[in-house]
């Protein structure tokens, strides 16, 4: 690390052969601009307890050492798991199985050669740079994640229990620690997720780099696997966690033995698990995003725009820190992202299975409850298959042969859907059968087949609004002609635009999923079908069956994107650069058809989420709580606030960006003034100094709109429970929060979808243009889409993103906090 | 208008000592680009009916010979008011009183002299323009309104009645011609406002700039009054329509005999009125502002941004077209959208006041329902003070001391809102004082106080974020010192953000207003307090006390503004600019207050019509419709698509705009191309061209949001009737689209608020720069700045208002055709 220092003080020699690298990039080790304050230390005393012990140990031994401990835990874990059901000791099997396909994937990846020393010395200054904004970011989070479970904690501690859960021997003191250990697990896996994510990242690209020097399909190979690497981890995490969890609770409270809690019950204490998980990813994805895109912003518009130089130059000195930024908000906080999605998915899938099996009086609900977990376990199968079809061996070592790697991804998809739809009959058959409605688990099958197709035409509309193949992107491209001015206004409303289909496809496909379920021939005792609900539970898993495959083409990208910045600023020859920037145009696709299949999960997952909420209030309050009457007031008032959070929360994280990105555009300009010589690489630029007003100012300003999304739903629900009090209108509160919720998951999808769409379209159309298209690079009408890009930088990467997550933060939030609305 | 011609042949002469303003102005008489297809000649057929040849009629005759007809027309109504109720003969005479005054203002201001000639010829072009494409466009109108109301009588001639209706003698006939009666008379009176505030427009701007060039003062009167002219004639004609059709249905229907309907069902009659004027609102809406957007842009992205020549320089081939829009997009337009408003809000008000006294068993309810229009009559009384309270004469001759118009026109404000808190408190002694509630009358006086305050709190807030005295706008501007790209990330983000305070203001005030009504004494017969919803319609009423005045201060901007423009044409001395520039700031300032009025109200408004739509659909299906269970996936469904048509329908105003000044900016950079001379004054731009071109484009583009915003709500009802039908699930449409109906309100809102306050930042922001600020005009920052304009203008004139009209026009649409959702 101090390396840096000697080039400073004037080892760079005089103007040589191939002056147009600088011979280190490492920038010096993060420190925090800011010093803290008295409550920070406060905190910072609290936290040097177990939780950030456990987070620094994890994250300093060694990942062989990591993993044997893993396995260790695992087998304790495993006795238990044999002692609750068969079901979860084949779950513990096929995430044990695909850990260690994951090790295996890891070795093969950190095999590959790190490439010539310039290259290793640019990954180096990433890693540093990502590691160092990690761990702050993550103390800060942590921080945060223990006060917020203290709260919890005395919030459960003097909250009313039910009369259920008193005849259960489950008292308010077992189910607050339950709630807040839950919790604490979901933040711990979630952080590890995010962390797998960058750490895999961080060391993938430059070997990606490497090997795009040897041949196009190796360089695929290398990124695919390590996604691959990060995607079982991050999922087969989930399902194992929940699995633990679940077999914990179950063994410890003596479920369905007599005078114990019904099986039916269990899932309900696993919230917390996704209340935690949400929690840690909505700021990993807040600090994360707004990292990304400022870095990104700041350095495009110094560099691109006003220098004129290309992009990834090592002239700018914001280029380490946008590299960083690709690391930390792409990979640890799309990690963290897609384990709090499958997490948020498989809790309130097994809760609506639990509330039905339980209404059907379903002899062994097991079935029911566990089926999440099975189509999981299955999932990681399937998609194992799928990543390890993708074989490095095609093009026989003509370097130059650049094939469409998009092809590629796209056949071991077409090889992953196929086994999960076959797969995915098999699990309804074996965990859905019941005697009582024998047909019930084909009619499930089709609904999870809704689910698969509805996420091929979500990636399909995705496609559509943003590939410049198609049309949309063409007529945005084509406004660039006339200006910046048209340009933004066509891209706003190709944004706006983009949100009909989906918004026709998901209703369509809940509709649907909730008439399979109801014909499925499932009654209740009275003989009304129940199975609607569950229907559309099983579409949702249907949509997220290959949840694994979707995450390492996610995971492709930003190690795609990282690759091609090594090899730009390593200065390899143009064949090595067309190979990366393939690879890196491939993964913009990727990255975008993933936010349109997060938010479809999300939709479908928040509306589970809700009906749990309604239920858990009526089990309070004991009495039915089904219906919310928006023509009162104060619900209506409710909904209002609703959507007012989402475009606020969008509005903080935008402007995040855009503050964060002007300091570095400052910043930038002081460097090119101050040291003349950078744009001739006779001095270095200062690269540290970038990364650390880019990581102090995302960790400052992600506080603000994250402490609005945990504040917000708590405060009006306690406001109108208040004042519901004085008017004489029971659960007030309750109704309110309801009704806030599916306002604010409305106008959550749709923001996100706008926001996700016109970003990566005006980001195509940039592309377009540079592919020669109307005046191509450098004309007015390039210059016009560069401000689109930037515009939908914070929109697709930052703002969107944590829409997902905000969407299902809500839901949880709510359905723990729901006691304080009472 | 052939006087063109002569131009183009040569007899432009030499340069002379004024060679900076082409002799004459005038364009060619528009013509549409497109000739009609077969189906527009049939409609066309049909529409040589009534219709067409009243508003012909009414366009062409003398405005002397007009007033004198209205007048005999109103004299033949007055006996039928006077048979229905002395409150009704109150408001036709304070309504004939107030047009009597406007005829008095439109003289005072017609008395002024129009200028020098080359201001006249300018103001001819404008008004050709103008006038010429309010005909093409209301001919379209009137032709789409005539089908729907051919539509809305098949409709009602097969729906099913209720037994009250059957047995009062409404029978489905009646009640079929009514409702297409009150939908006809609606559109034409809501046409008319339209015309009006145009017709006094083109008329006023001229005379607003030759006053300009003796007295800053006396201007500014003009303008006001020219202003006042067309507020006192909107809001007079929206209550004295709604009056005549409230006593023409009393007398014919016998309405309190015995065996005929009660005169509480008499509002519900009425709606009709409120949606025609919404259907033509919308479209006036919708045209005008695609019209004055598409001109404004292009001609700004060429003119200022490509050329470098001034706002408004004759030689921009679009700056007549600019002017043109003005006038048919914020005073036609504004004029049908403020008619709409009150029409909308007076009616539903009237609905609930009719059903709260039913509910109560008042003994004479006429109080209740008549009371809106008591409180706009004295809103007339009110207003006329406090036009004519702003004098000629202060600054005494002295041509170049400017005040602040802006500290006159509130000094007017201030007047008017005292005198309407007064009469406010006194309407409501007089016409809500009962037996039963003796202190009812006060808790709703200050209902409508709290409406006051809240109209002057979102005045206020509006003014924070759009104002560049305040922060918001300063660090917007600070933003476009970065590039084009921080301009829009921080101009969005100051628009999403600027919703949150508008919706904390409407949500205190609807629950303060409600719980007002609600402890008000009233009861029902079983002792539950009614009057809550009645108070929010009091206080929604109270908001709009002052409308008159209000919609002064609006008409004052685009007269004020076209003054500029023919001031700038005309090359005026630096001095008299300075004067309509001054005016200029000042009405944007003034414009963007009233749209959050407007929408401020329109939220109030559609609440209560929702109830109303509650009601209605529990008379026709015989069971009480309380309550819209949105945890039923189908009901779900339609909130989603309820917000999604709130974003597909800004989406496609926007880029209706961006395509139309495309074409604009295509045409006007040939023009520069093939006639070299204009940059040297030598040749003469083809200002008609460009006329023809937005003209026909706006007319071609109005049309997609329109239908969708008049089909999907009926086709969304229908469809999920038809499904409800065939699941076993009864009301299921029209639970369906009472969700639709509440989360596209609520979004509605909020993307009007963001779409209105971005664009009116962005505006300001750019003209803060152009004070000298950070760089001054023509710095990159004022660059960046302009992009930001550019792009709000669709924003917030034409996306924004229309979604104004929208919210209110869905609210209407359903409650007219909610017997088809059943």
């Amino acid at each position: 690390m101090a390396i840096d220092d000697d080039m400073e003080v004037g080892a760079l020699g005089p103007y040589t052969d191939r002056p147009r690298v600088f011979p280190s990039m490492r920038s010096k080790p993060y420190k925090p601009l800011k010093s803290q304050t008295f409550w920070g230390w406060l905190l910072a005393m609290l936290t040097v307890t177990v939780f950030l012990q456990i987070f620094r140990v994890l994250m300093g031994v060694n990942i062989r050492v990591l993993l044997v401990l893993m396995l260790l835990g695992l087998g304790g874990i495993f006795y238990i798991g044999a002692s609750t059901s068969p079901i979860i000791v084949f779950v513990f099997s096929v995430c044990i199985i695909s850990f260690l396909l994951s090790i295996y994937l890891a070795k093969w990846v950190l095999a590959k050669d790190e490439g010539p020393p310039e290259m290793a010395q640019i990954s180096d200054a990433i890693r540093d740079g990502a590691e160092g904004f990690f761990r702050t970011q993550y103390g800060t989070i942590s921080k945060m994640a223990l006060l917020l479970a203290v709260v919890i904690l005395s919030i459960y501690l003097f909250r009313s229990t039910t009369p259920q859960q008193e005849s259960s021997g489950l008292g308010r003191t077992i189910s607050a620690y339950i709630t807040v250990a839950a919790f604490l697990l979901g933040a711990l896996c979630s952080g590890i997720a995010g962390y797998i994510g960058m750490w895999v990242s961080v060391r993938a690209n430059v070997r990606v780099s490497s090997a795009a020097r040897r041949s196009a399909r190796e360089a695929l190979q290398v990124a695919v696997r390590a996604g691959g690497f990060s995607a079982m981890v991050v999922v087969g995490m989930a399902v194992i966690g929940i699995a633990i969890l679940y077999a914990s609770f179950y063994v410890w409270l003596g479920v369905d033995l007599p005078g114990s809690m019904k099986v039916t019950e269990l899932p309900l204490l696993l919230v917390g698990y996704g209340f935690g998980a949400s929690f840690v990813a909505l700021f990993a994805q807040l600090g994360g995003g707004i990292y990304t895109k400022a870095a990104d912003v700041g350095a495009d518009l110094v560099g691109k725009v006003e220098q004129g130089i290309p992009e990834d130059d090592p002239r700018n000195p914001a280029v380490i820190a946008d590299l960083v930024g690709d690391n930390v908000g792409d990979c640890a906080a799309r990690g963290a992202d897609l384990f709090e999605s499958i997490a948020a998915e498989i809790i309130s899938a097994m809760i609506l299975g639990g509330t039905m099996a339980q209404r059907c009086k379903i002899e062994d609900p097991s079935g029911f409850i566990l089926f999440p977990l099975v189509v999981h376990s299955f999932d990681l199968v399937v998609s194992s298959v799928g990543v390890l079809s993708i074989r490095g061996t095609r093009d026989s070592g003509a370097k130059g042969a650049v094939e469409d790697p998009m092809a590629v991804l796209q056949k071991g998809y077409s090889v992953t859907i196929v086994l999960a739809v076959i797969t995915f009959g098999a699990s309804t058959r074996w965990m859905l059968y019941t005697e009582q409605a024998p047909s019930a688990w084909l009619n499930f099958a089709l609904c999870g087949l809704v689910g698969i197709i509805t996420a091929y035409v979500f990636v399909w509309i995705t496609k559509y609004y943003t590939d410049y193949k198609h049309e949309p992107v063409r007529t945005l491209a084509l406004s660039s002609s006339t200006g910046h001015g048209t340009n933004i206004i066509a891209g706003v409303s190709l944004g706006l635009e983009s949100t009909a289909l989906p918004v026709l496809v998901i209703s369509v496909s809940i509709i649907s999923a909730f008439w399979l379920g109801h014909t499925s021939g499932l009654v209740d005792e009275t003989g009304n079908p129940t199975g609607g609900l569950f229907g559309t539970a099983v579409a949702t898993m249907g949509m997220l069956s290959t949840a694994a495959y979707i995450l390492t083409m996610d995971m492709f990208g930003p190690i795609a994107d990282n690759a091609g910045g090594i090899v730009e600023m390593s200065q390899q020859p143009e064949s090595v650069r067309e190979i990366t920037d393939v690879l890196d145009a491939v993964g913009n696709t990727t990255k975008a058809t993933t936010k349109g299949f997060a938010i479809g999960s999300a939709a479908l997952a928040s509306f589970l989420l809700f009906s749990a909420y309604m239920d858990e209030v009526a089990t309070f309050a004991h009495e039915p709580f089904k219906q919310v009457d928006i023509a009162i007031p104060e619900v209506f008032i409710g909904g209002l606030l609703g959507s007012m959070l989402i475009f606020l929360f969008s509005a903080w994280a935008c402007s995040a960006v855009g503050r964060t990105a002007q300091e570095v555009v400052t910043e930038v300009r002081r460097q090119f003034i101050e040291r003349p010589g950078i744009m001739d690489y006779k001095e270095k630029p200062d690269y540290g100094r970038c990364v650390a007003i880019v990581a102090s100012a995302s960790l400052r300003e992600m506080i603000k709109p994250g402490a609005l999304a945990i504040v917000s739903p708590v405060a009006i629900g306690v406001l109108f429970r208040i004042l519901g009090y004085y008017t004489g209108h029971p659960l007030l509160g309750a109704k309110v929060v309801a009704s806030m919720l599916m306002f604010a998951t409305v106008s959550g999808i749709l923001m996100a979808l706008f926001l996700n769409t016109a970003g990566g379209a005006w980001d195509n159309a940039k592309k377009y243009i540079e592919t020669g298209a109307l005046g191509g690079k450098g004309s007015e009408s390039h210059k016009a889409a560069i401000t689109g890009d930037t515009v939908g930088d914070p929109f697709k990467d930052t703002a969107g993103p944590s829409l997902h997550v905000l969407i299902k933060l809500l839901a949880t939030i709510t359905l723990v906090m729901a006691p304080v609305f009472l």
